[in-house]
């Protein structure tokens, strides 16, 4: 390696030439002003490998990094050099045979492109090598092989990755993985843990979707506590469902096992966004301990044949009902060419009037309207009012307690499968994992969510 | 009154001719067929004046009412009979100089329709005759004076509904009110108080909305006791905000009152459904103790002088972000003239990148776009990521911590006031109630949902 490799590290084309001609590198302490008029201060951070050759990217004081468009720079004053002295070591990650064989895949997001919990360096881990300098524990817990799927921020997750993701887990369960970690961002990690809920059944081993809150680079982070808990939770736990692996509490006392067709992300921010909605958590998990919160599960067993169906129609789309929505709103839906219409209405599942003929046409015409609650917690019971009868008559399907999200992303799966009215009915309505339940369990509506419950009736374990 | 008046007891035309013809009356037990198929067991109640005159009203085995169109039945047999012996004595609301005159605005939902908690009667309770007679405590609290403004289901509420509801607060105050409280169905009961919050604004006194998770001829209502709480909190309370109050915990030991502009529907139905999001709950109230759980609230003032504002755009929508969301979903809502539209973003205020040149299309051609997120906990935060300063660069407005629906709501009656981008853009981030704050309180997430916190560091208070 050369100096000028690591001056430049990770930036090619573009940015690279912009870079040498400014005269800074990487570690330069610079201040920005940008053709908006914005200025960024902080320092120049090296790039991975995966990243485009338009984009400098800032450490900035705030502690969170900023990716500048190179074209967008108006001014750059270099106040200094602030060189991370820390670099991960890329040792070989370490094998024993009597440990599981985990594999972490990667999608982009925070816990794959900048995992190192130590430091204050923001190097990208990802290889075992890097992950295992970044997060020794690792090599104790699992056998880690890793793989990068796509690097995509989460929110630019669509319908095609979904299904390249499922293939994938597919592809390494098949190939003899004893667990698989998922390294996802957090802004949709819900809606991909619905979808592989019903893109991939009948797995024989855990998959657990992990990413953290705040990026590795900061002390507050929770990137590594909750990798070591969801490599936990894929090489020994004894949940073989897709699950969500998050901070149960803000604190770092323990993390939570969520449910992938019952969980949303509920705070913009606090590590522990996840919530299991009108459920309890599947799991408490820490470095030492695995308590499952319930008993109903998939449990792990190696002889069962995995089931993947990555199949879908992207033209589907929710909507939030408020109070004086017209019905052009829907028109519109179905003019666009939307098939699918998961309506998430208030209290048990009302519109208002004007919308009935729209949403009656919009059946007539072939479309399928669905209907959940905007409260998220409780059921969609639309026999209790006339209103909600005259909807059903309309032809809209209420799907009980499955939460708006994984409506959605169940339907656009199913209508993928069929486009028979009757048969998607059918396949909505009929739970594949947990999306619709018949009861509420009495804690399960905003409560196990910053604390157990004071009453631990569950049952409780050890890591074997 | 005669017996036939008694017998076909507020049914009039149609409905009222099709009894007759079917030798059913009030209080007959039926089993019904609908041209649909579908059948209906219970007991024809009798209607109160305000219904219309095609449906009849049964309430089922269930304890649910359920509205059946004359036209809609295909088989009508009486069963038997089972009046109910109850009925509300129509005695005078007693008057006493020593206590606070409180006005009961009506505006339709469970509690206005049928409040009466002490018995199997579905009698609607309205007047302040009737309220007496089914909740007899009310004549202890205040002096009650009633007036229906309309009688919709809440999900029926809309614009001209909240304008009028506004001038009818404004003409009550005053007349000299010393405080209002307002009959709401739960459903978008969360809606009407975020926009009462911003049309009335400086009220000198309580206003208070109010509702019934569970009808009154249910052993489980919550009816009589939330107008308890409710007539309390406007008659002596000393918060003159607008406000909700209903049940705290799911259990009775008290009522909360929840800032209007901070509050959400958080279950189908459950008493306890309402939440305040992103901060604590305004004040614990109970039938003897009146506590603030916060110091930051506008005080009771009979000198200010109230403002009323009751203008609007109905023009506004609302964009729950979902992964692969397409490009012509905006361009549809550009295309049918809205003028606003507020996104609830994943994460920090993030959506897909295929979005960007549609909402940037959207600015250019004049439409107001504001981002929330959709965690409703927390803020959108768009300087973070590369990705949210593109948007902010598109000129979408971050909301901050203001929760979705307060935002469409304000995004509606600033659109009332102006057009101008600038002026909406002061508007809608220039906080009027807190729908904006700086800080989350640190027991503000998903925190004093089912109980109190643990440390009570809260000032303590009792009913005047």
């Amino acid at each position: 390696m050369n100096d000028n490799n690591e001056a430049l590290k990770g930036y090619r084309g573009r940015a690279r030439q912009c870079l040498s001609e400014w005269k800074v590198t990487v570690w330069s302490d610079v201040r920005i002003v940008n053709t908006a008029g914005s200025v960024f201060e902080g320092v120049i951070l090296p790039r991975s490998e995966n990243f485009d050759d338009l984009h400098l990217v800032l450490k900035q004081k705030t502690g969170y990094n900023v990716g500048i468009h190179v074209d967008r720079v108006s001014s750059i004053e270099e106040l200094g050099y602030k060189k991370a002295v820390y670099k991960i070591p890329e040792k070989e990650f370490p094998s024993d045979p009597a440990l599981p064989n985990v594999t972490l895949l990667g999608t982009g997001g925070t816990i794959a492109s900048r995992l190192d919990y130590r430091t204050g360096a923001v190097i990208p881990a990802f290889t075992p090598g890097e992950l295992y300098g970044a997060v020794p524990e690792l090599a104790d817990i699992a056998n880690l092989t890793t793989k990068k799927i796509f690097g995509v921020f989460s929110e630019n997750m669509g319908w095609p990755q979904y299904a390249a993701l499922a293939q994938a887990i597919g592809d390494e369960i098949e190939a003899g993985a004893d667990g698989i970690v998922i390294g996802h961002g957090t802004d949709t990690m819900g809606h991909t843990a619905a979808v592989l809920s019903f893109m991939v059944q009948q797995s024989p081993v855990p998959i657990v979707l992990v990413g953290s809150q705040r990026s590795s680079d900061r002390p507050s982070s929770d990137a590594a506590l909750n990798l070591i808990h969801a490599v936990k939770a894929a090489g020994y736990g004894s949940i073989a469902e897709v699950q969500i692996c998050m901070f149960g509490p803000t604190s770092d006392q323990y993390g939570l096992l969520h449910r992938g067709t019952r969980c949303r992300k509920m705070h913009s921010s606090y590590r522990s966004t996840f919530r299991t909605i009108g459920a309890i958590p599947l799991c408490r998990v820490s470095r030492d301990e695995f308590q499952p919160l319930t008993d109903d599960y998939l449990r792990r067993d190696p002889a069962r044949q995995i089931q993947i169906d990555p199949v879908y129609d992207d033209n589907v789309t929710i909507v939030y009902y408020y109070p004086g929505m017209k019905p052009n709103l829907i028109e519109a839906l179905v003019d666009k060419g939307y098939r699918g219409i998961v309506i998430a209405g208030t209290g048990l599942g009302h519109v208002n009037k004007p919308l009935y003929p729209a949403l009656k046409k919009a059946v007539e015409k072939g479309v399928h309207v669905v209907m959940t609650v905007q409260t998220l917690w409780g059921y969609a019971q639309m026999y209790v009012y006339d209103t909600g009868r005259d909807l059903l008559d309309a032809g809209v399907v209420p799907l009980d307690n499955m939460i708006p999200e994984t409506a959605l992303m169940k339907l656009g799966w199913v209508l993928g499968h069929t486009d028979d009215h009757g048969e998607v009915l059918r396949m909505m309505r009929q739970p594949i994992n947990c999306e619709i339940t018949e009861r509420e369990p009495h804690n399960g509506y905003l409560v196990l969510q910053g604390g157990l419950p004071e009453t631990e009736d569950f049952v409780k374990g050890h890591w074997k």
